[in-house]
């Protein structure tokens, strides 16, 4: 008896007023965090909610370094979104956004629809920035999507592949990396452990191989602790690489870069790990962007739009000594929590929370048993610092697919 | 006592009458299994002999369609040619030959070094003819060893990986085969088996992907059992190809091919099986050849060239109806246990034997368990005849290594 008065009001509600529709766009850790913190918070009959994504799993950005390089299987990188969210809760739609409509409160769909919303979460996730260096963006990979690393680990092995039958093009066997940040860096770390794997597979002389790291910097990992870096240039060095540090490419063409100096090395593959901007969509759309990124309000929302959400590599957040945190994984994480709490309070007329940034420790691995970190005030490096970038990446897992995930993706498979 | 004379009479001869060097030139069929025959049957003070070959391995050229496909991996279809050379009876020597001096009985290796023969044996094998048809040597992969067949895995492979990025160049996905003979359709074979894989890999949609075959001649396998063309033909229709019998290609460019009817095929990759010739430094030495073979006589050798053997794609030998048999495997080991043989004979001063072509069965593959074939008089096809085929390749592997060669390559591979 109860119950049924219950349904009954449900039903009643659910037809005479409208009730609230959330819409997500990006399935990154911003948006699949907000997805997954709404899908638990909210009762069924406060709001629907669709998550729209271009592919229909989530990846795990932070860990392409290693299929870009073939040191790990791609789908050790990826989650299908049907594990993840109930779709009784939440609706998926596989689709990409073409354009967004902030004043008809409405996203346009590569197939041609049109989703309206009563309010929208950004999640688009960053675009490589290449600051106009000219041929970069034609003639680079990136490692920013499964779809992209994957053509990066199999144009490397093409080269090598060509090499065989060419061996006058030694240039074939170089890999220039555009960029020390945390990307290059990492991905630096898995090359150097995969070099010998593809010596083996294509019959090539190691010593024939270069890696060539350059970055326009003053230094590696700038921001970084210099000791850490250090310790992680000189490992790296050992294993293999070169690096250019404070050396700015000028130029990118098919056959390689032309850097600081007017040296041209030539190279068969070249990988831009040097800089993210926000996603095209937000400038087009008329937002006011710094690199595409929009400075967020303090509860994360786009200036003058009080129904948008902004999180991600997408969202410029100043920190308290009034420079914008880098766009990272943890950032973005920690976005996705307090924007569905705004959602929820939002809908429940409550009162809204403050977006804080709590740095959880820092580490960059430097290929399979190596790594260098500050976790609190703590500096680490070597086999410790490795398994605490393990730890990090379970606790991530945990929170979105719980156990289950973390010994799906893991463990097992390292 | 009687142990120490013989020694002492040993040493003598090696000393006072120079002893013959029989110098063989690649270490295909032909020519390894001319090395393996001579070191079984000369005693060590009879003559030197060496062998030159441009890899440190033999490959076994009948079953690279499979890791050009990508369906075996390369190492099951070579041998260390340390494994079948005993190196106090043969000295081998890793080099390509530049040039061949019949004149000045030597030949030029590209490291610079001339080395000296009494005889002399060819076993350079083929290479790809293709006819004139513009732009095919350029643009078209073909399997015709090692490195060639590891080119065609990994362009296929990169070509998939590209479309993912570009999906509205859907010819990416299109592999055009060029011949529609043996090495052509048992490529085809493998590469219908290869696609399912390569979709999951990509995650590519399987009915994107394109196999065209197009064959200049009126028929799949031209001089084969019609019935079992038939059978063959419908088999891989089914399983995804498309034939274009009876159409020439006239042009090949980076984009794909040009075919009679003014049909222009875009493709992604292409692979040329639609012709062997002889290896170009013959023509080049001076020989009279056709499409750089060299018809030789009955005992195998150049004509007016008392001291050279020519075995395997680079000799046309003419069967009893007086066309030439196509180059196999099979002529080309058995030319070599007749090359050993008629090179012991002048040796020792005795009769030299006529070379007479066994034909101990035809079978061509169609993927992993189905092949068509001729044994003797009879037809085989479906299961039975790929049972065969693996029998066919045993009895080589014996041939060549014995039971351990067989055991290591033969049977736990596949």
């Amino acid at each position: 008896m109860y119950i049924n008065t219950i349904t009954q009001m449900e039903v009643r509600r659910k037809m005479t007023s409208r009730i609230p529709k959330i819409v997500i766009i990006g399935a990154g850790y911003g948006g699949i965090v907000t997805a997954i913190n709404l899908q638990k918070k909210l009762n069924s009959n406060e709001a629907d909610v669709v998550l729209i994504n271009k592919h229909d799993y989530h990846y795990i950005t932070t860990q392409l370094h290693m299929p870009a390089a073939g040191t790990d299987h791609v789908d050790n990188s990826r989650v299908a979104i049907s594990k993840l969210i109930d779709e009784f809760k939440v609706d998926f739609v596989k689709a990409s956004v073409t354009e967004l409509r902030p004043q008809e409160k409405s996203v346009v769909l590569d197939d041609g629809r049109t989703i309206s919303y009563d309010y929208l979460v950004v999640g688009l996730g960053g675009e490589p920035e290449t600051f106009g260096i000219p041929g970069l963006k034609e003639n680079s990979l990136s490692i920013r999507s499964i779809n992209s690393v994957r053509l990066i680990r199999e144009h490397i092995e093409y080269q090598f592949a060509q090499y065989k039958l060419n061996q006058e093009r030694k240039e074939l066997l170089t890999i220039v990396v555009g960029g020390a940040g945390f990307t290059g860096v990492e991905f630096l770390g898995e090359l150097v452990n995969r070099v010998p794997e593809l010596c083996r597979m294509f019959d090539v002389d190691p010593s024939l191989v270069r890696i060539i790291n350059v970055e326009a910097a003053p230094t590696m990992l700038p921001g970084f602790d210099p000791e850490l870096v250090e310790y992680g240039m000189r490992l790296l060095e050992e294993k293999g690489v070169t690096f250019k540090i404070g050396v700015a490419i000028k130029e990118c063409t098919t056959e390689g870069v032309l850097i600081a100096g007017d040296e041209f090395i030539k190279a068969g593959t070249v990988v831009w790990t040097g800089g993210i901007r926000g996603n095209h969509l937000l400038e087009e759309a008329g937002f006011e962007t710094a690199r595409g990124r929009i400075k967020v309000d303090p509860y994360l929302k786009a200036p003058g739009h009080d129904n948008i959400f902004i999180i991600g590599d997408c969202s410029l957040v100043i920190n308290p000594e009034g420079r914008p945190y880098p766009p990272t994984a943890q950032i973005a994480t920690q976005q996705g929590e307090n924007c569905a709490y705004n959602l929820v309070a939002t809908i429940r007329n409550k009162e809204l929370k403050e977006f804080q940034y709590i740095n959880r420790g820092t580490v960059a691995s430097l290929g399979k048993k190596d790594a260098i970190g500050v976790v609190g005030s703590k500096k680490i490096k070597g086999s410790f610092a490795s398994f605490m970038k393990r730890v990090i990446e379970w606790r991530y897992l945990y929170t979105i697919g719980g156990i289950p995930l973390v010994l799906k993706k893991g463990i097992f498979t390292k």
